[in-house]
């Protein structure tokens, strides 16, 4: 069995969710299973000393523009959500609770809700109503998904989620690790996909 | 006559050096011709507030393994040259000085051996020697480039260049613009391909 593509995203991160339409089918058609890890990009940035790219003015302009062209291209439906970013870390609480007690698809189908939920609807995922709304939506008990969130455990859980990433070398998301070899961006599809196919190149 | 594809590159820009090789065939399969523009990499960094990736250690030790990475994946030959990012600003000047009293072409090729010597044979493009060496080698005068980098016209040709591109909203190298489309990077090909194929996506 080869090992699982990992990768790590966040639920305000446009190209995270470009990249969480793909993933799951490009690694299957290499007999490779997905292991999603949702982290906080404000914690990554922070240790790596960078910033989101729409912090810097003129980049920004660009990257709003990037982000809807990129989702274009791959066939993605995509709407900026406003306000944009958002934190995040009650959608992430919620994906490790699944993931820790329903296991990886449960916490992947979240994952995909709560993406596709901002990134095409403007779903205000740091909104405790909407947020629950969602979750609801997705087949989870909404009061218990609150209850997640605001549980020491699961916050500690996140945390050590972010600390893992940050000493695996995560400085963006989304991150992908392939056996070793590690890939940053959703214009790495096509790298990741020539390794997935070929092995190292 | 469709226009130009307008592409801005530094001599010590890896991910420029990449998109160097392929950028010409890609456009003439295409019907256009390529518009190259020497510019100052950090020129357009100080005005966007941003740093070169390599300024940031953690995406340093990604950028680097990226770098050949990405060579390979397009089949160029790439050898990271040390040390590493140089100053620049002679070899633009030379490059500027081709573009205007000896049209694209000069300026292209003399574009591609600077961008080949740095990237494949370490050669210093910021040394006087080594310069001239491969003016003459290029079959240009050396002597003769080493007055025009030194020629305050030629240095202010170079500065009107940055200046142009800060005000076009290049940030980074390579930068692209089609029909007035902005793209950013050597891995943004894929989609400068569909636009020059299909047209706006």
């Amino acid at each position: 069995m080869k090992p699982p593509v990992q990768f790590w995203f966040d639920f305000s991160s446009p190209y995270s969710y470009i990249a969480s339409e793909w993933i799951e089918a490009l690694a299957a058609r290499h007999g490779r299973t997905v292991q999603w890890q949702a982290i906080l990009l404000g914690v990554t940035f922070q240790a790596a000393e960078l910033r989101s790219p729409v912090s810097y003015p003129i980049k920004r302009e660009y990257s709003l523009r990037d982000f809807a062209r990129s989702a274009r291209f791959e066939g993605v439906p995509f709407r900026q959500p406003e306000p944009f970013p958002i934190p995040t870390q009650n959608a992430a609480r919620v994906f490790w609770w699944l993931a820790d007690t329903r296991g990886m698809d449960a916490a992947a189908a979240w994952a995909r809700a709560g993406l596709r939920a901002f990134f095409t609807r403007s779903v205000a995922l740091d909104d405790a109503a909407a947020l629950k709304r969602l979750a609801a939506e997705s087949g989870l008990d909404a009061d218990e998904a609150e209850r997640v969130w605001n549980n020491p455990a699961w916050k500690d859980r996140l945390k050590r989620a972010n600390e893992a990433a940050v000493a695996t070398g995560v400085f963006g998301a989304p991150f992908f690790v392939v056996d070793g070899e590690p890939f940053w961006g959703n214009d790495r599809k096509a790298q990741i996909e020539r390794w997935l196919a070929q092995g190292p190149f």
